[in-house]
């Protein structure tokens, strides 16, 4: 075991503060990495304030973690010290499930434990995320990191990216396809830019006005403000697939309408379980046999592939850097919608600091 | 033109009434039919009595017709005087959209035409359906009825039955296949015969623990109380496919719990749009990528092919004969759900019955 510094809530009503956790000895499949870098996700602050009723405290977030090799058990063979890596919102899974077996860990039958929040799969202990100095993760669930330059901005890949990249495959988005995605904000962003890199025709929704312009920047061949019903009505029938990563309650069947035969608009973002979206108008599937579907994250092997793709395209996010001291500033203001488009932790900022009790 | 005796609405609170109709002369596309048989599909009820608010008057319902041709135009090619035919739901569609082109009328881009209630293609006029003594309709949309024996129980197929064979067909039922039918109706009594015939292994759901046998006979594996989280529960995650015909409001979460990854629910009954079905958990989509779609009837390519399938297994449906002057008690019926498990209009006894106004 070492000792790592790290932020933890303590409890869902009290701000993360500095805390020490330990990480296992390498195991021969275990690969252990300084972390150089955090994405701060909604899904940190949802859990360390324990908004969806399952967090385990103490409680320190983070899946979007970007680091340094600085130990391999003596099994591991795709990894050597000093490679940069990455690590996202799977740490484990149980391997012989269909999904597993399918390379998709993501939709594990007995559920894969979470790069913080656990449980883990061999002692259902917590598990402990990147807002850490060092983590400790089996070979299977690293990944290789073949960006140039800079790394900050490739943290947010690991979720924000993935989440939107595998929807987005899997429904077929390429060349001759016309793609919406709705909403500008960590994971919009990124739909943006992925949608655009692979060749589609790419329409953002948004209600700001003031987001039209980075919409285009980012990728967009139009960009529709969707509370105005006429623009929306010049889309009708007309898109293959939308991507919708707006959580908060709104009304489905004004993308449902917009949908052609056969399209799909598949959700990555989820409302409270106490205020859903509207009922979606049962008629708008059935005229054009549309569907509206979700999605989870990705399987390790197509997050790596997603890397690779981002890392040839030169694809990162766009990021505000902060330093962990700031961490529960940055949760008011990513509640405000107030980041273009995501936090990223430097992590030499936590190791700078005073030591934690 | 040519006058043909009928059962009409005249307005939403009037009970069918006879009502003499006329039919166009047939052109060098058109089949002229007498009609035999003709089902009754509750979408004739909620037509009858403008539930839909968009009832033309008078109001001749009726679209799962089996009939004899009695004449063709010149140019047609496929069909002879006294062919056995059958008409479902629709009578035209535009002919020139993606759609069509696709074959898939059912979902013509401009709107088909509905074999009552319109408006036709050309004239926006109103359309006149199968209870009716003789109707007359472009080639394209009259298909072959190879069925032999009595014909009163393939009406039926051309809506019911299809409306349930698309939907099986295009989300790949068949052997290895686990698929869930929901609801012993009209609809759900075709889904599971024709699931059963294309190989799947085939559960039934209803809230009727008196529709066990039936459901058992009709070719369910098994039969599952809906209302029994018990049962549920032993078959969550399970299902490749879920053909759910239940038209009323009810908890859509229950079924989509019992889907795999990557499972779909197909909706083909709809609520009423002031009623909707509780809005489901965009969680339980999410986990497992699970899909929610519709589906309206089907093409007519894919019509036949369900036709010919049937006729080859020896398919029908199961049927209560009435008359034609009985078609108001039989509404009431089926508004009770008393009926096993579609009425078919014996149309002999409209042609035997005094002659209308």
């Amino acid at each position: 075991m070492s000792t790592t510094p790290a932020y933890a809530a303590q409890s869902a009503d009290k701000p993360l503060a500095p805390h020490a956790i330990e990480r296992r000895t390498p195991g021969p499949h275990d690969v252990k990495i300084e972390i150089l870098y955090c994405g701060v996700c909604h899904s940190d602050l949802h859990t360390a304030r324990n908004e969806w009723g399952n967090t385990i405290y103490p409680c320190v977030p983070g899946h979007e973690i970007v680091g340094e090799v600085t130990a391999v058990g003596h099994e591991v063979k795709s990894f050597e010290v000093g490679d940069t890596v990455g690590v996202g919102c799977m740490v484990d899974s149980c391997g012989h499930c269909d999904s597993c077996k399918a390379g998709e860990e993501n939709y594990c039958e007995n559920g894969f434990t979470g790069t913080y929040n656990g449980p883990a799969q061999e002692d259902h202990a917590n598990t402990y995320g990147g807002y850490s100095g060092q983590i400790v993760v089996n070979e299977r669930f690293v990944l290789h990191i073949r960006h140039e330059g800079d790394l900050a901005a490739v943290a947010p890949l690991l979720c924000a990216g993935i989440t939107t990249w595998s929807p987005l495959r899997h429904w077929g988005v390429g060349p001759g396809k016309k793609v919406g995605i709705v909403g500008l904000g960590g994971l919009g962003h990124m739909g943006v830019k992925l949608a655009h890199a692979m060749g589609a025709h790419v329409v953002l929704f948004t209600t700001s006005p003031g987001k039209i312009g980075d919409g285009k920047r980012l990728g967009a061949n139009e960009v529709v403000i969707s509370k105005d019903p006429a623009q929306m009505a010049q889309h009708a029938g007309s898109f293959d697939f939308i991507l919708n990563t707006v959580a908060a309650p709104h009304n489905l069947d004004a993308y449902l309408n917009l949908l052609k035969r056969d399209g799909t608009m598949c959700l990555v973002g989820a409302p409270p379980i106490d205020s859903p979206h509207p009922s979606p108008t049962v008629f708008n599937l059935i005229m054009k046999r549309r569907g509206i579907a979700g999605s989870l994250i990705g399987g390790i092997r197509e997050t790596q592939e997603m890397l690779d793709f981002c890392a040839e395209h030169g694809i990162v996010c766009d990021i505000e850097r902060i330093a962990m001291k700031d961490i529960n500033d940055a949760y008011e203001r990513m509640l405000k919608g107030d980041v273009k488009y995501r936090f990223v932790i430097e992590m030499q900022t936590l190791k700078s600091e005073p030591e934690a009790a």
